[in-house]
């Protein structure tokens, strides 16, 4: 078994590295932001748990209003229900008869949506369901400009929803309209713009939806990169944001960013090498922070760079003669939060210097 | 708990996804076909369990011959000896208290080497194993061209081995000359030129060191993509090799490659998404492969492309109307084997389309 990285009570000096730090104001701060953003826009937040996979924070999320939580694969689902966590949203298709086994008989013990795209995935939970006695809310996924998932006309995913409505084990929820490709475009125009062709072609697929006699539950997407410019749009009825508990340094790259979000979440590294005046080597490297979206910055530190990653070791290069000590522990802000939360078994909740929780991230690795 | 995503005598297709995937007659002639090498050379095996994290195949190289197993970081060691391996050497600079605390406690349940770059570190590691009552082999890393970690110059080197040989709880070990850096320079004539320089360097140290009276008990380094070159040099006594267990996407691009080295792992995914004639959406992304260096490959399929991953979702296009099927599952050659093994928390061994083992990676997340 695994032992965390602090004792309730530590100071930060004391936290075994590399451990994943969570200033507990600042969480609390962008809960409360994001909430109070949604309400004022009179639109339902439903937070997307793939970035912080941990039921203690849903709860505090769903604790200040939230409507339920987002995740997106079937194990995410489970480790949420045991923790708690009452109305899962699975926002993504799956496929594949043992998933569906597990999914039909969570919807027994919670209320449950997920998403579809193919006709064959809306009668293999339909069968499903029927197996298990379960009845499961979907959302057909209309592609809106990420190019991924998802249905690509208004037709079909008015064709789709009919599908599920017929079913009788499956209700017709909504629709899931998520541009992920939006979330990281630099400009607020850029993404405003984004957010129109998503209007236009929600709004053709509702007109077909509603000549079908079917009504349209939930619009749901949005991320914490895009929402701004969405609720501008007007036409989503819930918001999926996860990062937002968090934040990145890709995210802080984003212009005229909405919102006021503080990052909140660091690793904790230990200079493990001194090997020359301007080279430092911290003992967090590839499985211990994603890459996917650049390195890590270091926290107060802007003359420093961290220039490579391998395995175990993060090279960081600046300054001749004013780099910090050997055994000096550092805060790095991590390029992309939610890859990185997932190579971490443990959150270590700070407040005023010191340790104050130990969570453990329920669904690491819950990749099923 | 996390649950297994297969069970033994299970088909591949009964295999849930996204699940890492070994092909047990590869994996063993891996296995045999290094320490064959190492034989013929005179040198010792003592293969790198970063890679595969699992005390049971480690346990395998052993019984083909291995002297024992390195790992990166303390907790790595402490699954390790857990798992039965007796002689465990951590390859890498250990710093900070916690830690050195339950290194030098391990010494004494077996056989534990670990490298220093720093007199700080010798007197940290000497005190510790002062406290724990223990003995521990230390290493002194000489920096060989990788640029990282390890002292920069064969005097720097000799100097810390004397206070090494003058602590009471330690003993001076050997040499340390590990260059990542070289592993995956394409061509052997590069990776050569490497081993010569190393030679060179080494040479220097061992001169100083002789006339200090000290006896360099093992020098130890080289990865699967230069250890060819670096028997040729002839001036290591013992190859920490790991990745050849595993092989990935990347090693496969270096020519002229050494040891005929079968790729036996794999990332099994489904085709969750058919959206488009010439795309596929499959259900494993950042959270179930690395891509430091590059996308997976898939396997059997030359014509198609891993073209982009978000957290769940890989995007795979190819040509249009012949795409593998929706719910059709696909073997990936990962980018990079040892990351993308730390994103897992077991191994399906396969054998003639069967299930046949299903392993723990003991040491997934082992960070610390």
């Amino acid at each position: 078994m695994r032992q965390p990285p602090a004792r309730h009570g530590d100071p930060l000096e004391a936290v075994d590295t590399p451990a994943l730090i969570v200033d507990l104001d600042a969480l609390e701060r962008n809960i409360a932001r994001m909430q109070a953003g949604a309400a004022a826009a009179g639109v339902a937040l439903r937070p997307h748990a793939k970035t912080h996979k941990c039921p203690v924070i849903g709860g505090w999320q769903v604790t200040a209003g939230a409507v339920g939580l987002c995740c997106q694969k079937t194990e995410e689902a489970e480790r949420l229900v045991e923790g708690g966590i009452k109305d899962v949203y699975i926002s993504n298709e799956v496929v594949g008869d043992a998933k569906l086994v597990r999914l039909a008989e969570l919807a027994n013990h919670a209320r449950l949506s997920v998403c579809v795209d193919d006709a064959r995935g809306v009668a293999a939970l339909e069968d499903a369901a029927a197996r298990a006695g379960s009845k499961i809310d979907v959302l057909v996924e209309l592609e809106v400009g990420g190019g991924r998932c998802g249905v690509r006309t208004p037709q079909a995913a008015a064709d789709l929803a009919a599908r599920v409505a017929a079913a009788p084990c499956l209700s017709f929820a909504g629709l899931h309209v998520y541009n992920g490709a939006v979330q990281h475009v630099r400009t607020a125009q850029e993404r405003r713009a984004a957010a129109v062709a998503l209007e236009d072609k929600v709004g053709q697929a509702l007109a077909l939806l509603t000549g079908q006699g079917l009504s349209c539950g939930r619009i749901t997407g949005a991320g914490t990169g895009s929402f701004a410019q969405d609720l501008e749009a007007g036409i989503l009825t819930e918001l999926q944001c996860g990062s937002y508990v968090f934040m990145d340094a890709d995210y802080a790259r984003n212009r005229d960013a909405a919102g006021g979000f503080e990052q909140s979440l660091f690793v904790l590294a230990t200079v493990m090498s001194a090997p020359a005046s301007d080279l430092i080597v911290v003992d967090a490297g590839l499985k211990a922070l994603a890459f996917d979206s650049g390195p890590p910055l270091v926290h107060g530190h802007a003359d420093l760079v961290f220039a490579g990653p391998s395995d175990e070791h993060g090279e960081i290069t600046g300054p001749a003669g004013r780099m910090p000590a050997w055994g000096e522990k550092l805060e790095l802000v991590p390029g992309h939060c939610d890859p990185t939360v997932n190579l971490h078994d443990f959150y270590v909740g700070m407040r005023a210097g010191r340790v104050e929780k130990v969570w453990p991230i329920a669904a690491r690795g819950a990749g099923r």
